[in-house]
């Protein structure tokens, strides 16, 4: 296939009804009658929008298709790192097959691009990320995959590692990856040195997980924002989940957001329902980009989650009591050009000219669309039917 | 059609594969051969679990298929309150039509018990209590429907509430509701006062929304028990929302949650994830029976909800922080027995004897089928199939 289409019937987020064609994998134009030979589709008057972005999720870990994994584990942080290096072995988790797994379930649920962070420790080395390295070769047709290297298991107390992120990096890992520079690594300095300091050596972004709460994760933001601006990498750093933000002393999170904005940090929620999170409103109408993601996707962790940014959308919308259509629209921003802007796509978006990867939802509205959750109609990459009525149209391993 | 069913293909609890029997629509033995002469259908594998029990909606304010609400309201509870009572009119939200569309969606998703509260005030008047009470009737053989009289807009506050209030009861509303006796009524004795002289007089149960936050929340909460045990109701008062009960006092909470099970006082939430909530576990372990419900579903409150009780136990789930199996089932326990001790239910089970209200969920294990959420492979009523496949089989108007 060309990457060329012509589809009758769609609305541009939620706008009147009109025709999308696309040539050379870029949407074209919007209302041009059907180009002769060109296959035309019917859109059902379903909405058009861009590509989902999966922007934090852990592809290498997933249980998908391994039977049920009945979890038993412990109530601690440490039970589940510890129970999870012990599962790899035991289950057999390989991350070529898993990750491929779940990456065409996100391709059936609408996503067209996907951030994820890989384990690198001193038990599986660089295995979680040459598997996942070759999925992201193998469907790169069908979704973008960026990898992040990420200590799960701390990095300085676990001697080995660091170097171990680097050779990730050399293998082509794209994003460095960093883990609560206290509370795991127990030396933040240390910590957030190694990581900006990679990232200035390869030349590459950061995207650190900081569960540290209240006024200890804000002590490790602040020392995130101080290198960021230092190494003059603003806009190429995201912190993840960011707790802290959602902690009670709205004047402290206040002067965090108008940080974060200046610095051109990102943050990235997975809108988890028992713990504190960042308010998504507040860091928008800051100027913060604001990304989501599904985090684990039914692993070892917990037995949560589908892969369905449009599902993620609605909790995004839960969590932060958003009830206007407005702000329902707002969470699904969230999930697709706040994803866009975290990952840096290029040609992101759906003016002509942009790359055609865009999704076809059903609903009267957009918010519709996020709360139904209906089966995706159509998913287009780069100009190319990849999935229909919530199937992909790529077989899984 | 006369309630007699043989299935079989089916997982009692996701335990091993038997058939089951029904007949004059109960329960009547598992592992039989099938009796000659009787339907006889095959399970496919499904786990059979008892009917889902939404123990908390507004059927009588949802806007299913009436076309997308925009929601424009503004943040305040009171703006809520006060525009749902002019879009009411404006709109043309019936109140029979309405609750006939959610109770045929509910039966869709397996719910086969349904406790609503339905606003009384002196602008509706009974007109909602008129309009369930003719769903209820005629739907009699597909689901059971609860009704709450429930002073939306107050009571104290707006004379000739508590006479209307009084007046639903003698049409035939099953429980008498009360809303937030401090908050909204500024008067919690005078509140409470008229709302258990109701039961006293009538005879019927008591359930109270009680969004009221930490202390004033506990202050309400004390008096409800004080008078649970003053009139001998114990296990007939319900709490629904109970906020204070995820007020940061711990010890406050244990002696809360002790005077609950002591005054055996039942607790409803609906776990949302941007409130506090009580603590579902602790409440559980203690002994207090806990159950659940979806709230508003797609109403002028908010554009959420799918009237999805395996979908709630997920959110039950998400909100807890459950992540082992064992959790998860406790989830499913609040969205199915939790419901039938609430609602008190009679011959609500799956034993041989039961009432023959029971769903067939996919699903390797219960856990899987929460998290999946996939679509009711059946839905069994009083020994007869009410819906297939996630559709009932009855229209909704």
């Amino acid at each position: 296939m060309s990457g060329d289409l012509h589809i009758t019937g769609i609305r541009p987020m939620g706008k009147a009804a009109t025709s999308v064609t696309v040539r050379g994998g870029r949407i074209a134009a919007y209302g041009e009658d059907a180009p002769p030979g060109m296959e035309t589709i019917d859109g059902g008057d379903a909405i058009l929008i861009p590509g989902l972005v999966e922007a934090h999720t852990h592809l290498d870990k997933t249980l998908l298709g391994m039977g049920w994994y009945r979890n038993e584990v412990g109530p601690r942080l440490i039970d589940k790192i510890e129970n999870e290096r012990a599962e790899k072995k035991r289950l057999g988790i390989d991350p070529a097959r898993q990750s491929a797994r779940q990456a065409v379930l996100s391709v059936a649920q609408g996503s067209t691009a996907i951030r994820s962070h890989v384990d690198v420790d001193t038990e599986v080395g660089l295995s979680g990320i040459e598997g996942v390295l070759r999925t992201c070769e193998a469907y790169r047709d069908i979704v973008d995959i960026e990898i992040v290297a990420f200590p799960q298991s701390g990095m300085l107390i676990r001697p080995g590692t660091a170097e171990l992120m680097e050779e990730a990096l050399r293998l082509g890992a794209h994003v460095v990856g960093g883990l609560d520079p206290s509370a795991i690594d127990r030396d933040p300095k240390g910590h957030l040195d190694v990581i900006f300091g990679l990232a200035e050596r390869f030349g590459v972004p950061v995207d650190i997980h900081l569960h540290e709460p209240a006024e200890l994760g804000a002590f490790s933001m602040e020392l995130i924002v101080e290198r960021t601006r230092a190494l003059g990498m603003q806009g190429e750093v995201t912190i993840s989940h960011a707790f802290c933000l959602g902690m009670a002393d709205r004047d402290y999170v206040a002067s965090l957001i108008d940080a974060l904005a200046e610095a051109r940090v990102h943050i990235l929620t997975t809108a988890p329902a028992s713990r504190p999170v960042p308010p998504v409103k507040r860091l928008v109408e800051a100027g913060v980009v604001v990304a989501a993601g599904s985090d684990g996707v039914r692993d070892t962790w917990g037995p949560y989650g589908n892969a369905d940014m449009l599902e993620r959308a609605m909790l995004v919308g839960l969590r932060n009591n958003f009830r206007r259509d407005d702000e329902v629209e707002m969470a699904l921003d969230v999930c697709t050009y706040g994803g866009a802007r975290l990952m840096g796509l290029d040609g992101y978006g759906i003016a002509a000219g942009d790359r055609a990867d865009f999704v076809l939802v059903e609903g009267e509205t957009l918010a519709e669309a996020v709360v139904s959750r209906a089966p995706r109609r159509m998913v287009v990459k780069n100009g190319r039917v990849v999935a229909r009525s919530g199937r992909a149209l790529v077989e899984a391993p």
